[in-house]
């Protein structure tokens, strides 16, 4: 009976996110899942991307339990922002993003930037209508996480190691880090930054630039 | 629709929550329900504690998505374990620990402590039988945890501030941690401790100590 309901839940997400990608495609915007634990990085990683000179026009919907801290870190920096608070939800569905789509200048956007609830585990099983889902892991979170966690490592196109300038003061071995992913998932894009130094940014936002114009 | 089948599941999971605490009642064990985002550092926690002259016969529950590799780690130690593989599952409910209650045992242990799945948000939502909830937070997961997360914060006894030996490198603010975990939580008690460098670890093993004999 349970596994029914859940399946039934996931059923219905599909065929919304779904429409959600229809409507993405209709108004040329590349759209990606941006997803990890909590303090990870991603609204860190948002605000460096933003800084940079890609060239792309970028949206963000911000997904949070409580709270806008992080659509107004995004507002200051001048991006189209929705902030959605799920209010105990630990991750985003489609009709979340459903909801807020007319909240956003789609039309004179390159790139929608989905910024997911701070979880490891639920959010990479709900899409939400995105072309590619982008994980993000903190090095201080350790080299075990791609085995204990592997349906986000395996659902992402890209994972972003972030917190690189900590790999002195840390016991982390992140050469198995990028090796148990790509064992979960060979095709995976892997990024080793840190926001704090802006080291390993550029080839981020090259890869981004590129996946953006071709979507 | 969707609320109502919440509901039920969370019925069912409270009455099974119950039928465990007297089960650990019974057999005069105290039970802590150990619970943190990915990499916070529930493992290291555990590890140390049970190498600290505690006095305290304890045992262990493990929960993870996939792999055995913490029950590993406890098993070195010599304490009693169960690893629980949710297969996808982002936290531990009743009746998991309902289904091992019978591996362990119970008779000869002062505490159990059942680790949870790595997750900020739905393990708080689910009790397991626990006479408390204690909860790890590592401060590289940055100053805005309590408010974007407050449930977790809301049902601790105690929040661990775990890898306090990073702060020189980070540029987090530990007071406002501290400060936002007490507006949610005035009775939450704080430790902060180091399970890199054993810094914080000894006021922790007191307080369980003492909690664990009056429970």
């Amino acid at each position: 009976m349970k596994v029914k309901v859940v399946t039934r839940i996931l059923e219905a997400n599909e065929r919304i996110a779904l429409e959600n990608r229809r409507f993405f495609d209709k108004a040329a915007v590349y759209d990606i899942n941006l997803m990890s634990g909590p303090g990870a990085g991603k609204t860190s990683l948002l605000e460096k991307t933003l800084s940079l000179n890609t060239g792309l026009r970028i949206g963000v919907i911000e997904g949070d339990i409580a709270g806008s801290d992080d659509a107004e870190r995004i507002e200051r920096l001048g991006a189209p922002v929705v902030q959605i608070n799920t209010g105990g939800a630990c991750h985003l569905d489609a009709n979340m993003i459903y909801e807020v789509l007319h909240d956003l200048p789609l039309q004179d956007l390159d790139l929608l930037v989905i910024e997911n609830v701070g979880n490891l585990v639920c959010p990479a099983e709900f899409k939400v209508g995105e072309d590619i889902k982008v994980m993000v892991l903190s090095i201080a979170e350790g080299h075990d996480k791609p085995l204990k966690y592997p349906l986000m490592f395996q659902e992402s196109a890209a994972l972003i190691l972030n917190k690189i300038d900590l790999a002195p003061y840390l016991d982390v071995d992140t050469g198995k880090i990028k090796r148990d992913a790509l064992s979960l998932n060979p095709g995976l894009k892997i990024f080793e930054v840190s926001c704090k130094t802006g080291e390993g940014l550029s080839a981020w936002s090259e890869w981004l630039r590129e996946k953006a114009r071709k979507g």
